[in-house]
């Protein structure tokens, strides 16, 4: 309808987020215009100011608003220990662990030949620069137990190794709280080779 | 984080979506930022006019951006004839089987005591007027089949009758296509009694 084309607009925008189809997004518009006008217009200056200011640390690749991130910067981080990982949701999980006092890369992505995703679109070069550069003694890969972030472990591991880097991964075993009965077979196989 | 303020504040408006919980938001956040910025830039403009343009008819109450919607203005439009729905997703619907040429009313909600949405909440008063005006001859009542869509049809429909104005229901009955042995017994039920 010729006078609804702010919806009509609203409602493709809203279709480019993941996991949100036709049905989902004339919710979510529906639901803003009808109950919550306030969040739309926080929502749009929230996307305005975030895809103007948000960049990538250069260091570690994560997103920020500076040239290096907050992370990078901590005098008291042990500059010897890199952790390599997928995302800044998955860098959030390690840092809530409270357990790894060391510095990040930041994939932002994964392999995925399938996707076309190879090792350029995730910056390996960046990572394979900042290994190798000055005080960094162990590389942690902390990629996702997937089939794409296994094999991405397997590739930056290989190559990083090849330059007489000291690479481990993060344990496969058992999950803290878990059942052995109801843990998948997979599990407890790795966790019985990697037992202690 | 000091640095990643944009960040948060994107996350968290992204929250306010219907269904988007703290994880689904920052997906969605990582998935514009990292693989969609003019997708972000187009949102953020997308909800802005729509948060500035977007009104109700004047006459049936749906999403316009003029006094009165197209649907409402089109001359050759059944003016004897009023069809309630619940929101302009069930109007699109009903406009979609191309089986109805009357007007509308949008009611934008339907009776839900428990969440404290009442009659006034829902706009019925200017429904009375609407109905009760000039032309109307017949309302249809097609909100949903649910509790709170049956009762709302229940309070409408009562209050018309009560100034005489014709009411019908869409009807009750089994979904074109569906074999009887996977139809819920409530409806088989319905459609025994509605049968014709």
């Amino acid at each position: 309808m010729a006078d609804t084309h702010c919806l009509e607009s609203l409602i493709q925008a809203l279709r480019r987020l993941p996991g949100v189809g036709i049905k989902s997004a004339s919710r979510m518009a529906f639901h803003l215009l009808q109950h919550d006008r306030p969040g739309a217009l926080l929502m749009a200056q929230a996307l305005q100011q975030a895809a103007d200011h948000i960049r990538h640390c250069s260091l570690c690749h994560t997103f920020t608003e500076n040239e290096v991130c907050a992370t990078c910067l901590d005098p008291k981080r042990d500059r010897s220990k890199l952790c390599v990982v997928e995302t800044p949701a998955d860098q959030a999980a390690v840092e809530r662990t409270a357990a790894f006092r060391g510095l990040y890369f930041v994939l932002m992505g994964k392999l995925s030949p399938l996707d076309g995703i190879g090792p350029n679109d995730i910056g390996l070069a960046k990572l394979f620069a900042r290994a190798t550069e000055g005080d960094v003694q162990e590389v942690i890969l902390a990629t996702n137990f997937t089939a794409e972030g296994e094999a991405t472990a397997h590739v930056i591991g290989e190559a990083l190794r090849a330059k007489g880097l000291r690479v481990t991964r993060l344990a496969r075993g058992v999950p803290a709280g878990s059942e052995l009965e109801y843990v998948d077979l997979g599990t407890i196989a790795h966790a019985l080779v990697d037992r202690r």
